[in-house]
């Protein structure tokens, strides 16, 4: 037998996820495994939760990561606060917008949705006319939409229901690390995000947090999470208290590298990351624009995040194989409508520094020019 | 901010999971992180499957590990099977077929409970008489019952259905790799594991298998499944077709790591690993009874889990204790009545190997003799 390792290329991922991951990260995964129950594991689980609570600006105690990628932050706070018949409003502005309407409506919720056109941030007052007619128990939006290079405007929706028993839940799977994220203060009540992107650790971890009034609700369930898997109330368990209790085992090796990563966005310094993301989207854009290219987005797009149409006569698809091919660098294409016409480039975490950018420039450039 | 790496022991697994993993299944987790759409990812990906299918002994198409520990494979499993409704057969011996009976409930079956004694292997005579009396959707079986290291008799149990059109589903986290597992000649319908037991991969991936027919019995739904997450029917369009069609976001270092240690497996060969697994296993109770232990099974003990009484006048609880913090080695508790009684030993994949096994037994002869 044999494995396939040697045949891999080594791939400079500038992608909008997964993300570059840097070395001490990579060094971490591979500590030997502890139990899951063991003092030491424990150890890392708290100084983990105190980083993850630092990142988020939270104080919610309900606040680790659901053992599974982003999707599975998605599923884990839908199954948790969803009963079936319940009201949701959820508003669509891309491909993960739309993600959100699905697994709503799969566990039987009431589903309406704010349709915003794909490529803008959300208007604040076209969720307020939905709210203003019908009470909804969950309004949910995504942060940052990896499919459109959009950050919605997460605050500004979260005062249309801070005074009010609806539940705020927030998609940041793709902002979190990289630009601003307030979930206390935002009035965020159920929240996740996915440790592949600006956080820069493989994919397969869904930092999330609920707040107090989230769990409560939890409590007041009538039936039983339909997903004993993602129950936070039992996953919580393990989380606190004393002894802790056995739920699933913990992925251990995946818990190192969030740990080593948060360390490092920490000891950085969250603003200057932010600052960092919005430099280096800037040093993008303006390379990228020196050769014929033009954002797709216009206003409100997010550093993390960059759609790029290419020059006339350039072949969105053609160059990105280029790319991976002649460059071995990685970057996406367009979803939906946009397939085959644009380009996606993240600028997060370890991928939103000069080496990696300029080299990605250089490599445009080349392929461009060939 | 710094990290709490320098606090932790490295400690030798010796509970039935997590199990010790191989230095090149560590370092294979920190290949650099691969695009989940990559080709050089996509080459992991079928590679392990046919890894898989080996071990498996299957050839079903949908063979691939869900992203989440076992107790995901348990919730995939269920969760793309039953509708609310359906009648759901399960036997119960042990913690994890208590938990079936929770995750299938939780789904709406109606679920009725073959009551076996725990630490006995099951008796199909008394599966039959249940399937005798009404027509089930589904029989379930935990092969290797992690809390009482019973191994269940599962080609005898699935005789009992292999004509119907009841499915047959299997829960082998603590046995793959450690014991036999022919999951197409037993008749087995839908088959998860856990990567953390005997195929001593660091906890996160669920490998799982599902028939034909449990396929077409997914696909006659008349609800879609209540878990997009763990919806089998698109997760199969990313590991199958041309293009792969994404669905979530691959943990490609955890597959890394299962990639390796599934070669180290089949590079051994199944038989020579199954073979070391009971040799050790009587290696271990050979030297532990002439230190007074004796076995808690008498008949049908699964050569990887291991439960063991300590001698008169010693504490099971103590003992541990001091393998853990003299010796730096984890063996188990008791669950459930067994709580305080026994020590629960693994000796699974990387733990089922001379070293580890002499190292833990003279460390128990020194805590003994404290």
């Amino acid at each position: 037998m044999t494995t396939v390792f040697g045949e891999l290329d080594h791939v400079l991922l500038m992608a909008p996820g997964p993300s570059p991951v840097a070395p001490n990260v990579l060094k971490a995964m591979s500590i030997p495994t502890l139990g899951h129950l063991d003092p030491d594991c424990i150890k890392v689980m708290d100084a983990m939760q105190e980083q993850l609570r630092a990142v988020c600006k939270t104080k919610n105690a309900v606040t680790f990561p659901i053992s599974g990628t982003g999707s599975a932050g998605m599923e884990a706070t839908f199954v948790n606060l969803v009963e079936r018949g319940d009201d949701v409003l959820i508003v669509n502005n891309g491909v993960f917008c739309s993600r959100m309407v699905e697994v709503a409506n799969r566990l039987g919720a009431q589903v309406d949705v704010v349709e915003c056109p794909w490529g803008q941030p959300i208007d604040p007052a076209a969720v307020k006319a939905m709210l203003d007619k019908k009470h909804y128990k969950i309004l949910a939006a995504v942060h940052a939409e990896t499919s459109t290079g959009i950050n919605n405007p997460i605050a500004a929706i979260g005062e249309l229901v801070k005074n009010s028993d609806t539940l705020y839940l927030v998609d940041s799977v793709a902002g979190l690390g990289g630009v601003d994220m307030r979930v206390d203060e935002w009035g965020i009540d159920a929240f996740y995000s996915g440790s592949q992107k600006c956080l820069s650790v493989p994919p397969g971890l869904a930092p999330a947090s609920f707040s107090d009034a989230a769990m409560e609700a939890i409590a007041k369930r009538k039936t039983k999470v339909p997903n004993w898997y993602m129950d936070v109330s039992l996953i919580r368990k393990y989380w606190e208290g004393s002894p802790r209790v056995y739920h699933h085992t913990a992925p251990i090796n995946m818990y190192y590298a969030l740990h080593q990563a948060l360390d490092n966005l920490l000891t950085e310094g969250l603003d200057a990351a932010f600052a960092r993301h919005t430099a280096m989207h800037q040093r993008l854009s303006d390379g990228l624009a020196k050769l014929g290219f033009t954002p797709f987005v216009k206003e409100g797009g997010a550093p993390q995040i960059n759609l790029y149409l290419p020059p006339a006569g350039v072949d969105a698809n053609a160059l990105r194989a280029c790319l991976r091919k002649e460059h071995k660098i990685e970057v996406a294409g367009g979803l939906g409508d946009l397939a085959g016409k644009v380009i996606r480039v993240g600028v997060m975490g370890e991928g939103a520094r000069e080496e990696p950018i300029d080299r990605l420039i250089n490599a445009v450039k080349a392929c461009l020019n060939k």
